[in-house]
């Protein structure tokens, strides 16, 4: 019998477990899941008799040492910075690892290790990073093998409700981990645009934005993910003169952003004291100068920010909860565990409601022996959730891991040490099952614009 | 034979080095200097008999493991990223630990092993922080004892030229690491004002600023110096309405310093490809949109900035050369090396010309027993370093750290555990050998503000 061990039971992974427990009698698999909240690990095993539900703590030495020996693989879905800690301790129990999470750079030098012993870390196999990736290294790989060369390369990921939710007005449900919503950006960004490299200080992140069109859907906006540069090597794009990864949201959302962060109000890593027993407007008057001029907080926030006191984004503000007179309550050590909790609550998927996913390729390809001619491909994956079920979110970044970690179990995929799924080898049989289950890009030829 | 090992021999440690090996042949010590560039280790050893110079990295498990077992004591003047691995090795190799940073939360989990160790790990033990704690609690032990209530806590620190030097327009001069300078307000900051905690983001650190005048040496500007809520409870100071740690500077730094953590020029966390292969134009422009209206670098910048053109910021950001034809050359990874590189270049201490370092504390005190007589009692030190010898900035920083090595070394300070400098039986004997070196406070009582 092979041992799954999966850390965290958050938003992300229910589609995930599921998946590895139907299957767990027919490869003769047990499924344990840890989680800080056992109430969450036990809601989805659902006693199930190849599961076991345990409350887990990864700063516990113990605990990670009884757990971990046991695993043949483990699937960790925690924080990113628990990335190494999880990789040392596979190591040194002798457990392939998948992630859904970005490569952390250090866990690379233990790839000595990892192919000495036959073991294989397999990071950012969820949905943006990693359906993301698979679909655009086959797109890259086809293009090439035709003889194309890539000059552009656009890629948009996004997790959103359904365009039919209204249910708040900044258009945006949290369906995975809100911690990552709020500190989104906060190591800046860099992209290529027309053979120019562009850097951006988290404080122009959510400023930096551009209307992109969606099939069926109609017009978002995007604002720069994190590091694009790097995936001009890790995609092969060596002649690449646009090299843009983005994220989606409805319009609104990033102006909105753009506030909050210059507010300050996104900082998870300075304690303040006794934040629980603040209300909010107490919260929001930390981050204006002591003595501003102007009576009212709303008119001195305005001021501050130099936005319009009485315009759009101040209403979402205003939605949010911050200038309530509400005490914030709760065990919040962070400013950023007071947006987090504001989110949860004000941006809920409201019963009965779906969520959506995109992802969206665009890629600019001249075809040298065909006289130069020149087209843009698309190709665009929309999934939307079961309202009331599982979420598109829950469907795209856990399948992915799901599936990888079927074919580690049963000696199907041939690589060893830190990978990313950019390799033929894990790409074609994890995009092909997808698609198999319905979850399949609509590729087209756009105009090429002037 | 004790034998002594100082990590890094970078522009704070000359004297601290010299300290130590003066004092070596009568203590019966070993001082062994290790730095990357074993040639800055050469130069401050200069061949003592009782010294020896190494070449040192510190991510070097073999070399770590060989130096550390001999030692006694570890001074360690590295980065404060390090601070945790230093400490990690100390304790496995039973030697104790000072270093002039802040300390690492981290690195408190060690007390246990400490105590059971009888080591004990120093940290805080420079300047600022350093020499600004043990006088300030020596000021507030002082206040205590005479039935006095302490309800505000400013306290200063700065390390600049004497303010005979006019070498550069920012009045500003790299007397220690420069990538201290380069990530200074990195964090945000955060204080408590008037009874109210006030929480700011990077992006505000420079702008928050007010004036400070200083005895002798006129204006200063000030900005908030990270948490200095935390002090309210290292200080024990419950009932203080205002506590208030900042930076100063010569007035001009900040408005100018504000910008280029505007446009995004301290990054030190994102590597940006082939830098050292640009101009530094071509270097600014990264951080601009690709098509912002207006031909001109200098005037799109002043747009994006929302600064005037012809003004003083402008005529400071060209003074540091950032919009120069040049090639950037070198070696950096990140934008910040840029930055770091350039500071170097522009803004060195000329040959022949001193720095000067403050240290500044307000203490409101009210004294319930005498009525509620109110009083504001300030405490200066400037002290100047000598013209191409010993900088002020190397002897305030090294000193109390090596004064602190003789104390341990000499069995002279029986504590044990993780320390900052605010027992007496550290700050009175480290206080009283830098007032007999000349190192003192002058302290006066001035009017109290309406």
């Amino acid at each position: 019998m092979k041992h799954i061990l999966i850390l965290g039971a958050g938003q992300s992974t229910p589609y995930l477990i599921n998946y590895l427990l139907n299957q767990a009698e027919e490869h003769d698999w047990f499924v344990t899941v840890g989680d800080l909240d056992i109430a969450s690990a036990q809601k989805a095993i659902n006693n199930h008799p190849r599961g076991n539900a345990i409350q887990f703590d990864i700063n516990d030495q113990a605990m990670r040492a009884t757990h971990f020996e046991k695993a043949d693989l483990v699937v960790n879905m925690l924080s990113p910075v628990f990335q190494q800690l999880v990789g040392l301790e596979c190591l040194n129990h002798t457990a392939d690892m998948i992630t859904a999470s970005y490569e952390n750079p250090g866990i690379r030098d233990l790839n000595p290790d990892l192919n000495r012993k036959g073991l294989i870390f397999l990071n950012e196999m969820g949905l943006d990073p990693g359906i993301d990736h698979m679909s655009a290294m086959k797109m890259i790989h086809y293009v090439q093998d035709k003889g194309g060369v890539i000059t552009g390369f656009l890629s948009y990921g996004s997790g959103v409700p359904a365009p039919e939710v209204q249910s708040n007005p900044l258009r945006y449900c949290i369906t995975w981990n809100p911690r990552n919503v709020v500190r989104a950006g906060e190591v800046g960004a860099q992209y290529m645009e027309e053979g120019k490299v562009k850097v951006l200080s988290y404080h122009h992140v959510f400023n930096r934005t551009w209307a992109v069109e969606v099939n069926g859907v109609g017009t978002m906006e995007a604002y720069p993910n994190r590091n694009s540069l790097i995936y001009r090597e890790i995609f092969g794009l060596t002649h690449v003169q646009t090299m843009i990864r983005g994220t989606l949201r409805y319009p609104g959302w990033s102006e909105t952003w753009q506030q909050i962060v210059r507010l300050g109000l996104t900082n998870d890593t300075m304690p303040v004291p006794d934040l629980a027993q603040h209300t909010y407007r107490e919260f929001l008057e930390m981050f204006l100068p002591l003595h501003a001029s102007g009576s009212k907080l709303e008119q001195r926030v305005a001021n501050l920010l130099r936005i319009n006191p009485t315009g759009k984004i101040m209403d979402n503000l205003k939605f949010l909860g911050l200038f309530s007179k509400e005490v914030i309550g709760g065990n919040p050590a962070t400013v950023a565990d007071v947006m987090i909790d504001l989110l949860k609550k004000k941006l809920p998927l409201p019963a009965g409601q779906r969520d959506m996913v995109v992802l969206l390729h665009e890629l600019d390809v001249v075809y040298p022996d065909e006289g130069g001619r020149k087209e843009r491909l698309r190709s665009a994956l929309i999934e939307f959730g079961e309202a009331d079920g599982f979420t598109a979110m829950s469907k795209t970044v856990g399948l992915p891991a799901a599936i990888a970690a079927k074919l580690v179990l049963t000696d199907q995929l041939p690589l060893t040490g830190c990978q990313l799924p950019t390799h033929p080898v894990i790409y074609e049989p994890v995009l092909s099952e997808l698609e198999s289950l319905g979850i399949r890009f609509n590729e087209e030829i756009v105009p090429v614009p002037e």
